[in-house]
């Protein structure tokens, strides 16, 4: 039984996937959707399948499952759309960057019986994964305190940053997801700080380039997640959870595992510099764990409500920062 | 030209002083004043000095400089008494508990023209200092995102709780100094979430065992502190400094640095699991520091306006508990 | 312009190799050949390749190349015969036990013309390849002291033992290769040291578990090679390279990269236990550079001769540890 | 009970030695023999001891207990002097350089009931002493293969070359005295290559700066030992030991514990540059043993009979070296 994928996009997220689909038994690619001729004559070279038009794949009976990477504001529609004509649903991180377009995508899907899983690839990570399993084997006691450590190596283009949603919606949301996956009980209060340090015209944008959150739980567990949009050692990567009785950590990946010694002192090299690079696995885990629970019949491990609740975290982050109010979530 | 030392109070504090003197070239303790007269025979067989009462110590020709390891509630007193009869002043922090009674010993010292330094010793720490050198001889470029982890391995007596200010006037106060120190300007916003999560009974004294600070300064430098009373592998001291060129950061110290592998594992050993094994060599820095600063007639390192500025941040962390409000300092 | 292959043998590393040439672009797999009918099926199914006889892949017009993986004593008759048929020839470690032996095929290799790569996989590993990188940039200046420590997780089936030709021409064979490819002159003495301490049984079948080695070369330069059949935390492999300048070194590859603190202390995970995990990216870039060579139409990076010159110091080092004497190689 | 001290030879390392005594409770220092006015006067300074002729130190009533310091062809000559005169005698390493004289100065030793300790200061690194602890424990099950890495910054003067020994007698020496302490049964064979390739000069004083050696027990045990003359990174000094269930390693000493991340990479500094400062505290609990021995009327733990076997496997290995032959102990 192999499940039978379109790609929505060729762009670099579509690629990841579609070799993502490639590795992964079970899983076939059979087409792509791109409007660009030049990528999408690409894609097909590359991963040896069709290009169609979005529509052709959503009526396609060879056809199973989509994964969406089109631009962030038709995610929404796309997931609708597809879910009505019975395909299962993989669509890229964030459902839409409005609380209110999400809860309505979520309600159609939950309507129409469909199935719907959100693109939070850290939780896939190999290396995470083995912190989670972790702690859920006890290894640590009770999870009290998480730091969250994510820093990219450079900003994004000035127009991705328009369009973005903003640093919270945009990266502090994976880690927004990392924090509920790992707490275990859901935020009740959000304290943000954020600042432009890194470019100013960032600041021109109305954005921020460098924040820090704290976030609690009902029962007073706090996580803080520092993001910043710079870091000349690479793709800073990294978990701490605190716990009753130990501490776990999840340590950064290098371009090579080698060090050099001299006067100077010892040297490693930086880290992977790219978030492709460093999540090569967990994508194709996470396509994985898609493919297993359609097989399954189970929920996907990362749901629409998943992303919904990591967007209005990003949301609550932002008011605290305008406010200077601890923000409180019902 | 020696410094002739009286050390006010032989506890724990007070013998770590005590040894510290006696290790510094330029300083000699004289006489400890201890009410206790079984721990002042103690000090007078481990360091060889004489006891005396505190106010024949103020009296005494014999004597230079006072380190004051007293309970806090006498410090500001003492600071006041010792600098009016023209001794030099180091004092353990902190000054007072209370913002108003620091400024009132401070103005003392300041109308008097007298000498006081405050005990801060993680500024004397060998690798803290290094990781300061790295910073101020650019290698990081300018400071913009600090993180402090500072964890005990367990939680003080009830007893001491009662009378320690709180968690963020006992404990995170060090943490706010060395922030104030890193971070190269003053702190303009505080705001922090506390919670119980090691032991009901410090909740029911009216502290917090577990909290998150994020300082946030003018220019939007951004520093967190992550602080619990309880950490199961040692005392937790570390600091990453990350900067617009580069990051610091400097390490735990274990009890020896071997690895043990085997079918579990790699296996280090715990940390250091006081703050005194931890910190004995900054606590000889610090004095020595201050003999120096005497000796040069400089200002020493860490003043009474250090210590109630740590106080002022740490009174800020508590009200931003209280109110849900990122408190701004004026 | 694809190079179409035959595996030879469709035991465990004949599905590495499978795998490897399946990833490599450029290259294709036509056909499996295996005696043994489960194991072919097997291989069918995994691979999509046809099964055919080692004869037929010698004459077939659709194959360009074999890598042979079959038992050791087949593989100089194969090389010869593949090389006389005109395929290029990939051939396993080693090329036979006996050093005339694999002459005679290195003649006929020359002879016919042919192209040899003998499967040395741990040249392509990315860890080493950086190393050999750093190196050869001349950030440790000339190189003078190696220390290759090499341990396998347990010790073979004694069948294995059996016909593995002894520890130095099946286990220490990787790391005179190595030597040889870091120290960039020829070996010239070998010392070596062998011990039973993990099983007497392998002492009974005339082998050893536990070895040290010894290689000098012309001008002075050392190399140590420290070999066990036994390490409790896994499949240990690093290298070291001391040099005028500085030092650099490859350290080994765990399960995960995480890291589990608690009273106990600080707890990695172990190594990966197995050389086809540990090397599975050298093992694609070895069949990569295979490929490469063939289109290129120059040397295999490891040749024919790599694998005499390796065996040689295998057999310098059995007669260094039955005579005590130094060896010297001509 | 103090034991009161005369340290002969007020050079750098009587200075190391002077310091211990002074630190350690229990031990005091008395006086000092130095012919050099100049060094002698210092010392005095610093020590705030007596300057007396070794004469006057082995017929003085206030002196228990002597640290010899002068010269090695000195040692022997002492040994017994002092032993003679009814003194404990702790003698820095070596003994001699002459096998013959060593065993008759241990002879004197042996008659006159006397006690002597050898300078062995490595066994007294709390993380050496750690690792031990570790074996002792059984953490690692048998001892199996050991890993010494030692290796000096620079090397030393010329002048001081020319009599040391050579690199054997005067480096590997404490190398073969760490081997005989972790291997727990004696070596059996000594095999040893060496090289000049730091500098030619060395070889014309007839001596080399690079040297691997391997020694064997009779159970098989092996251990290899790694030297050179020159590390641009420090003075590295490692120890693995490699187990039946497990293994242990000790690690460097650096500078201070913080890292330094950019986009080179990561970097931490150097190694401690110096055999005093990396051994600081060997120094101080080697005397605080030999006050130990002698108050508790016990052999100390390095005896003038470890001062011999080093002796005897620096020999072997320089034999093995000239000869081409594995040497057997006798």
């Amino acid at each position: 039984m192999t499940l039978k994928f379109a790609v929505l996009g060729a762009g670099r997220i579509g690629q990841v996937h579609a070799r993502a689909i490639a590795s992964v038994p079970g899983a076939a690619l059979v087409a792509i959707a791109e409007p660009n001729d030049k990528a999408a004559e690409a894609a097909r070279a590359a991963f040896g399948c069709e290009i169609r038009s979005i529509d052709a794949c959503a009526a396609a009976d060879d056809i199973d499952a989509v994964v969406i990477c089109t631009p962030t504001n038709t995610h929404a529609d796309l997931i609708e759309q597809f879910v009505r004509a019975g395909k299962k649903v993989f669509c890229e991180k964030p459902v839409d960057l409005d609380v209110a377009r999400v809860r309505q995508a979520l309600d159609v899907v939950k309507a129409e019986g469909g199935t719907l899983m959100v693109g939070f690839q850290r939780r896939f990570d190999p290396d995470f994964m083995a912190l989670k399993a972790a702690i859920d084997e006890g290894r640590i006691g009770a999870v009290e305190m998480i730091t969250l450590t994510s820093r990219d190596p450079a900003p994004p283009p000035y127009d991705y940053i328009k369009v973005s949603g903003g640093i919270f919606r945009d990266m502090t949301i994976h880690d927004f997801d990392v924090a509920r996956w790992l707490l275990g009980e859901e935020v009740t209060t959000v304290q943000a700080a954020a600042s432009v340090l890194t470019d100013p015209e960032i600041g021109k944008l109305g954005d921020y380039d460098s924040t820090n959150v704290i976030l609690t739980t009902a029962s007073g567990k706090q996580c803080t997640i520092t993001n910043t949009r710079r870091a000349s050692y690479g793709y800073d990567q990294r978990i701490e959870v605190h716990g009753s009785t130990g501490s776990v950590s999840a340590e950064n990946h290098r371009e090579a595992n080698i060090e050099i010694a001299n006067a100077q002192g010892y040297l490693r090299p930086p880290l992977l510099n790219f978030f492709m690079s460093r999540y090569v696995t967990a994508y194709a885990n996470e396509i994985a764990a898609f493919v297993a629970a359609v097989a399954d019949g189970t929920t996907p491990p990362t749901t629409g409500e998943d992303g919904l609740k990591a967007l209005e975290l990003a949301m609550a982050a932002l008011e605290s920062v305008k406010t200077g109010r601890t923000v409180e979530l019902t």
